[in-house]
């Protein structure tokens, strides 16, 4: 049967470390595989930097081909069994898929809407939809092919194996070790794909994961379930806290990250307010100094001294480079496996 | 002297026969190609997700390579000779079909009018003007490579092609086959390319085609003079219907397509409220039961439930997604063949 | 130390000579280098048409991979130390210039806002900041691999390389011949990149030029004194003048390009008006037969009749197309130059 990465979660921990080792080979330049012939198609219904051109490059050194698709708002999949089809939406996704299918060895989609959401159809929409996740999901199940979440509402798991490769690149093992995902100010409302993947795939290694945020920015109750549910079958843990001091210390390794406040779901103008109250959250070099001399990660792109300060991120104990290269190589290891 | 593919009625029939069947050995893995070196430039002057990822797959299939262009509003060809260019047309088709040509060896042109001129300009231009199809004839005069039609006002012989090697994979022989191409509901005014290269081709091939649709749709007389010249001698015919009841019947293959009406041209909100009027043209399991178990083919993107039944679409005798599959094996025997 | 490619000074003309003699070569299909694996990333921040192909066209001939970024108005960098940033820009470029040269193994940047500022900003900024081609620069100080410009601000030195590759495929020695450069009417205000390195590179190559432009139409300061400065070392030498007939008389090659008139900096209204005096500077047949059987060049596109009448260019000492199509070998061979 077809496998498919959407969130991480449905891989053992023998199959994610096995990912991660095959990375850190080819990064090495050892047992490249040669992909020559394979079709991986890159579908982006939200633009992208890191993203694309870390899958291209990536697929490209293993000798395989990459089609590019921008679905823009000319081009969106109907998702509904039986709908009749009198309205924007000019495709079937059952169609669209498997015709994709066709074409391609691989599929991967990036598709995000909350950031659209936020801006343009705040009354049309509701976090309990846009946490079903449907396009990645439907893609998943009419796809003959295996389909690669590239960012969904809810997950970004590509980001956190390159995460967790580079943490393994300083410490090996990472089970037990002391990971901080914080909270950071920022000037927009940002998705929570990426905390989400951040807590939850750390968790999935065994790591011991805290998330530090104001009051009021809880991630999604369903995914700290799961990742607190998986942190203990691995040997770790996944608490939260509220105090970033407290927090800090020992900590062996900061994410940095921003995020929206659900609470004020369709009331970007409320979120904005609210969240503009906790500038302070900034990562600095005095917080760091509470840490174990902490790795400091963060996905990039970031706002200098809005999110961190200079400082920090043009310190010796940030990876931040690292981690943006490891993406392709974590990715070119999960290409390799699905094929 | 080099050729292009504009309308498909350039070739022979057995030309024709050989490009079919270079394409069902391709996709039985046997003798593609090898393109190394070689380079295909796609110019969409329209988007596209089916013709984008076909030419480009298949190219790649054969280890050429792939230049896309996105020819927006910004970068529009002059075509007249002697113009003073002091309008919005940058560049002259003679510096840039050449220009293109030499970093190509072979270009791929889509441009299709009508849809835009519905939609923005329908006091500029007619139906005449837009039948000389001007930007695929003088990109073919000028450029120094072989040119490939991806659609233009007045022909898509790719999908057409498709279509016949989809029936052949089915009927081995298609010569004298009942091939009926009805109209269908649709929500908007579409081009009449498709209808004309899916009339034009099995005509082509000798089949006994019929076309029915409600008055007021005809296709362009010239295309159907052509049509009925060329069927007459490969051995079938061509027969114009507006009764879709009679015309299933004994049917061997049924294509479900919507096209404008062009008694309407320039006068699109008319068109709308007068093709309103045929929503029952709808394609269903009741009227595909008239037909000799006929075979169901669509170019895709379909409308479900607008243009043609779930039931149909989801029976075991649609065959629109090998259709879709077809157009890449196709495309890179014509490929090879242009070289 | 890795090398850039930024506006063509930074190398001796024994190696600009080696730059040029592979190109003739490659064109010849001789040691063609293999660059299997390598990437080449072409940021867009402005579109292109020539650019485009003749860098992905190359790069694909020389069996090299191609990333393509459209950088947009939803990506720009933030140029700043210490910049505290809440503002549109998202990414510093010491971020941004290092991820990209982790996926990359050259880099090549088009950031040229004269046209944009004329439109949109026309009171935010200046030439005195524009002329600092920032965005380029700082790629170069910032990124890890090869920077090649592929048109800022101020220079396009890609273009000029392929114009002296033309001039040597008919002259072979190109040292003290009358090199014409000749401005000419348009439509619109028009960046100085190009005309700055079509003045400056055949000064390196010791050519005897004279730019020859109406009054009001001066280039940069310190671009023409670069170039009298550089032609005297390499044995020519620098004119301006503003007498198009007196000019052309025994000139060798004669390169028509339109520029904007930089006193009306910001008051593009002005400008416009001011420029629509000259219109009688189009290069026609009559001034061409002034000169010494001079060769024609244009970088196009080019505004037919406007700029130059169809009787230049369709003459047979045009060598326009010939020209782009250089635009193509000389960027590999400077690829492979700085790999």
């Amino acid at each position: 049967m077809k496998k498919n990465f959407i969130t991480g979660a449905e891989y053992s921990l023998q199959e994610l470390e096995k990912i991660i080792h095959l990375a850190m080979s080819y990064k090495k330049g050892i047992k490249i595989p040669d992909l020559s012939g394979k079709m991986l198609t890159l579908i982006f219904a939200n633009p992208s930097l890191r993203t694309h051109l870390s899958f291209e490059s990536g697929m490209k050194k293993m000798k395989g081909e990459v089609n590019v698709l921008h679905a823009g708002n000319s081009w969106q999949f109907e998702y509904k069994n039986g709908a009749v089809m009198n309205g924007d939406k000019q495709e079937h996704v059952k169609e669209g898929a498997k015709v994709i299918s066709r074409y391609s060895d691989v599929i991967a989609l990036r598709q995000s809407e909350l950031v659209t959401t936020a801006s343009r159809h705040n009354s049309i929409s509701s976090w309990e939809i846009l946490k079903q996740d449907e396009a990645i999901s439907k893609l998943a199940t009419y796809a003959e092919k295996p389909v690669i979440n590239m960012e969904s509402n809810m997950f970004h798991p590509c980001q956190a194996m390159a995460d967790v490769m580079t943490m393994k690149e300083t410490f090996g093992n990472i089970k037990k070790k002391k990971y901080v995902l914080t909270w950071s100010p920022h000037i927009k409302a940002l998705p929570l794909a990426t905390p989400h993947s951040q807590l939850l795939m750390p968790a999935l290694f065994g790591m011991n994961v805290t998330v530090v945020h104001p009051l009021g920015f809880d991630l999604d109750s369903d995914v700290l379930k799961m990742a607190q549910e998986k942190a203990l079958l691995a040997g770790g843990s996944v608490k939260i806290s509220h105090d970033q001091y407290e927090t800090f210390k020992n900590a062996d390794v900061v994410v940095a990250k921003s995020w929206a406040s659900l609470q004020y779901f369709g009331h970007w103008d409320k979120e904005s307010d609210y969240r503009k109250q906790f500038e302070h959250w900034i990562l600095n070099e005095e917080k760091m100094k509470l840490t174990n001399n902490a790795l400091f990660l963060h996905c990039l792109p970031v706002r200098r001294n809005i999110e961190v300060t200079d400082g920090v991120l043009d310190s010796p104990r940030s990876k931040v480079i690292d981690e943006a290269e490891n993406r392709m190589w974590v990715q070119m290891a999960l290409i390799f496996y699905l094929l």
